[in-house]
């Protein structure tokens, strides 16, 4: 596919995401780490405007100037942003509205591309890796939604992600020296990743397999969630101040464990791999067994050997930069730079991430409480 | 009208307050004190459907056993309730789903009333109240809700309330002596203004028209808000914590007060009589004048010489029961009783009240902080 | 007693209070409502020095500018204040300098009183009942600080205020008519009592007695703080909120209830009267024994034929003008007035309230949680 | 010095720094990350007693069973502690009760060590390494505690901590390749340093000395308190929501910047080593310079050749264990792993830190918002 294609393909899917709501679900922000659908949807077409259409295509007419303003999401280069936390009240333009907009920029975006000027497709291609990075964030964010309804409401009953299973079982084992890791430059990637450096490892022993949920029934079980040895002190107080007894989405139903899936609600499958997972239960989880998290670097160095793609992997690494990490001028900087603090890196890619969109190489990051991704765990000894 | 053309004719009302909506504008709740237009129609069906069909009709079948948990309200004694805060994050039921459930109570409601039974016709005359209190809060509610988004839609460009004036002036007075206050039976009324009885007033002066915009914006100039001479002990807290400068919905644009009203934003008419303002704004005014508010009873004394129903007006009397007071057996006894405390009481009626709906007796009554309905201020003094 | 002797008096009694603390035990506010014992004795000086001293006594030199700014409570007017919620972080002055203030204002009042001048005696009066009030604040705030300690430290094993008993029981009838309410002006009193006024009551009946921990036992027994039914509505939250299950100071412990009192923890004695009670706690308590609080008119008409002075006594007013009222000019007038808002009226008096400093007109007021004063109830109906 | 000198000299020390308090200043705990210099002074002891004499010391009786619970500071294992935030408000024990634990304690000590057992050794040796912990502690709380005192107390006007300036000046470069961190065990270390590991640098210049008071004025007045583009995403929000526009202790009085010292309060001196500073400010601050924090690895690869005890220096390394790290068993192992989440590295020392306490491999850590202990800025680049 060419970029023109490509660029049509993804912005179709996000759309096909959202083909299963009712327009009431496109309104709300529940928490505020969620945001309501249609936005996502503006939100990723006003990128486009923002920095390409505005800057690259001449005699571009913005659609609305109103739209800036309450679609910009955290670039404070670019000028006034709406509240986050207030995402959930603004009713007007309508979903029917939002759908206008993409039309508009889709239809800007084509002409753009005509252009066939490099630094264009370049930022084209950036657009499209942050509409897909959306696309996952739309798909938990529904979930959210949904899933904070009491009478649970089914998204789509033919996904059955909560029921990926392993495919692989056994420790691999990686001797001593010096590995390399960071994206070598060959194909699209984010600045996090630059910078291919060299890094020295011990031994380690990584897990081909991610945590089931029998395996987790069990930390449960074994009382895991009251016993303060197992938590971090900062996760033992975010145990006990909201009260968590159990993965996100899980609910006990007549003495039974259910979990609300995409699919709606249904009992606990103990093959499947756990999900919805905080940083601070993957950890109390790998001191319980005994183990621990791997780090960034020792999942990189292993990654060529492990079967991935069904849950985000906690890892033992802060998001912090790689040497010689530079930031880019101007908005486009505030991509990922300014988020390096307080964040912890998960490394591979989740049932919900766009096909293609991840690699080996990639970093994305979200505080150790945060579980509403599908995040689960893979353990490391040594 | 009889009570079957006056029950159709009420909820239609709802409905048609309703109609200007777009499906978005009926989910969200910005804050605690508002709630979802869709949550108005669904829950004031509900109030019909718990308290009269469910007891009285034979069998009747519960449209659906989650709209009972969903949309109660604050009736501890019917089960359990949803979370007030939560409102706003329930998409499903959909707002189409809710006009069904309307018209599904309402054909069975018409069944019941051609039972003739006195007890249901009261009862039924209550649940109209009740849904005439919903349509006030429903508009406050959607101005909230379209007020909050910073690019001001337009609710009705034909209403002009906010534009009311007044039609007298001067001061009324009233000399000392025995009164009577509440309400004497005859026709519909809530149990807070029940228990017709004797009270003794000295003797008062009460003004004959409400304080304008122009009047209030001399307050602000004259230093109004920075100025805690003018104001009580906790208004003041208000005032700094929430860093209040103006009436609710004021804007100062280009240097200029803009009023957000219901025909979109407008210049501050300095004619029209003054709204969205706080107990604690009206009691410092009045300090400020050198007067004072009245208390609901010189109110209710004066009323037959008042020209009333432009805006609640702010009493000095907290809400507390009558001599007498006894709350109803079970659910219903929690219509009023339990919220008697910590509230001050509201005369007479706004031009968001349902016609035929309030009358000299009315109490109405809110938080001191609290200035989203159409509240303004009216003088008395000695 | 001529007001010299007065003066010098009370001024002893409060250091007397504070005559069996250790100098750690002057310093912690543990709440923002409880002040630290060391403040209470600076600030009651400093009322004396700002309204007394700077004006009326000449070539009077301010002792330490620094203490304005300290020890001043709420007097807007006179300058700028240390913010409420500090004051036991401020462990300089020490508690031997506040005493040496103390030493060198009370010097100064002798003189000054030597100038004879009418106005001067009103203001030493003045603040001889405010001093007053903070001794009675002293007491309970003392208790608080005690009583956080998990170690339960005892301030003077001879008191035994929490084991009073009733001396009257029965009912007292009242006939309905005109009575009247407020000072005569005769002696002291604060202007919030000012204006004496006719007030038109129903017949009531008012109890003898104040109920004991017997009474209130029963209440808790009966399941009274997990029933909606009896609690006004912000109430039921304050209990849920709080996890409230018994009165300010009970502890349960081998199954037993206890209680912190001013002479250490002690079995809960049944015969004696129940204490530190909120507002909710007592209106849910007369609504479960289906009768009411007196309104502050109830009680003060029945006043004459009441043995009273061991507890606070709730009454079911709100704290508001009377007709007349009028705010003093400059600071004085920041006394009451200002305080006319969201809280509710006691009457009679307490253990803990100074000998004469009460009578039968003098107006209390609380907010409705609160319940460290040694509050009680007493029932009326009809 | 033998060991018995050595646990003598180090009480000593604590006690000489509480020498010039007043009773008062050994009370409050203003804020949460602070605890009353009574506080450090028990729970040092306690640390001695729960940990030693209790287990290791025939026929030891426990000084007062209350004592575990209230001077526990963070060890689930050993008991219920008391909240953290209620330090302040705990008077009793007063302060000479606690140096009569004090002396009990150090008598016990004296016998135990004359047992001569290598683990009762090397648990002294801990304990006296965390008396010294606290020692920096009590020293930046008794700063804390004191400056939030309107009246800015003096601590000691013979300190002149805050005036030190730097002895060297430009940068040092460092070739690419494996260097080697960690604690080599010899001596006394703690466990979060241990496990001496290989590491990979890329080349690197290091700062020889630290940003000076005249330096950061630069950034003060270059706006960089007002300007995101410097600032981390949660630094940001940081500044904004505490009005942050300087570094703690630093008050604009007559339109020029003064801070509070140990010493009292005094002009900035633009010569000395700037500190209080949080680790979103060095960041910001190198951002601003176009230059960035160290690692640890890099700071520990230099360190042999930088002058350092001055201020606790902020690194870009996120606290998190060491390869091979593992928890001790028992309460001995919540000393610092369950720690490793949400903290930043500091290395190096500072002013306030007890004589030979800190060493090349010493791994501090603060939460990046925290700044209350003398911290400073060395920048890296490349």
């Amino acid at each position: 596919m060419n970029i023109t294609e490509i660029y049509n393909h993804v912005r179709r899917q996000s759309e096909e995401i959202c083909s299963l709501l009712n327009t009431e679900d496109y309104v709300p922000q529940p928490v505020n780490f969620v945001s309501p659908p249609k936005w996502h949807l503006a939100h990723s077409s006003w990128f486009f405007e923002e920095f390409l259409l505005k800057k690259h295509l001449p005699d571009y007419k913005i659609y609305d100037e109103d739209f800036c303003f309450l679609f910009n999401s955290y670039y404070n280069t670019v000028g006034n942003r709406s509240f986050r936390a207030e995402r959930g009240h603004i009713t007007r333009p309508t979903v029917a509205q939002v759908y206008d907009y993409r039309n508009y920029v889709d239809m800007h975006i084509q002409l753009l591309l005509q252009l066939k000027d490099l630094q264009i497709h370049e930022l084209v291609e950036l657009g499209i890796n942050h509409e897909q990075q959306h696309q996952e964030l739309l798909l938990t964010d529904i979930k959210y939604i949904l899933g904070c309804n009491p009478i649970f409401p089914v998204y789509d009953e033919n996904i059955n992600w909560e029921n990926q299973q392993n495919s692989d079982s056994g420790f691999l084992t990686f001797s001593e020296g010096i590995y390399e890791v960071g994206h070598n430059g060959d194909g699209f990637s984010f600045d996090n990743e630059h910078g291919r450096h060299k890094i020295y490892l011990e031994e380690f022993e990584i897990s081909q397999s991610l945590i089931t949920n029998a395996e987790y029934l069990e930390f449960i079980e074994a009382g895991g969630y009251s016993n303060f040895n197992y938590w971090l002190d900062e996760g033992w107080a975010w145990v006990n101040e909201n009260e968590i007894k159990a993965p996100l989405y899980w609910h006990k139903i007549d003495n039974e464990w259910h979990m609300f899936t995409m699919a709606g609600i249904q009992k606990v499958d103990p093959e499947a791999i756990v999900t919805h997972i905080s940083f601070y239960e993957a950890a109390a989880f790998a001191e319980w067994k005994d183990m621990r998290l791997p780090t960034e670097f020792e999942w990189e160095a292993a990654s060529f050997k492990l079967d991935w793609g069904k849950r985000w992997e906690w890892t033992n690494s802060a998001y912090l930069p790689y040497p010689n990490f530079k930031k880019a001028k101007g908005a486009i900087g505030e991509y990922n730079g300014k988020f390096m603090i307080n964040q912890m890196v998960l490394r591979g890619a989740s049932c919900a991430t766009a096909k293609h969109h991840s690699r080996s190489t990639y970093r994305n990051f979200f505080h150790p409480n945060e579980r509403w991704q599908f995040t689960g765990i893979r353990l490391a000894k040594k």
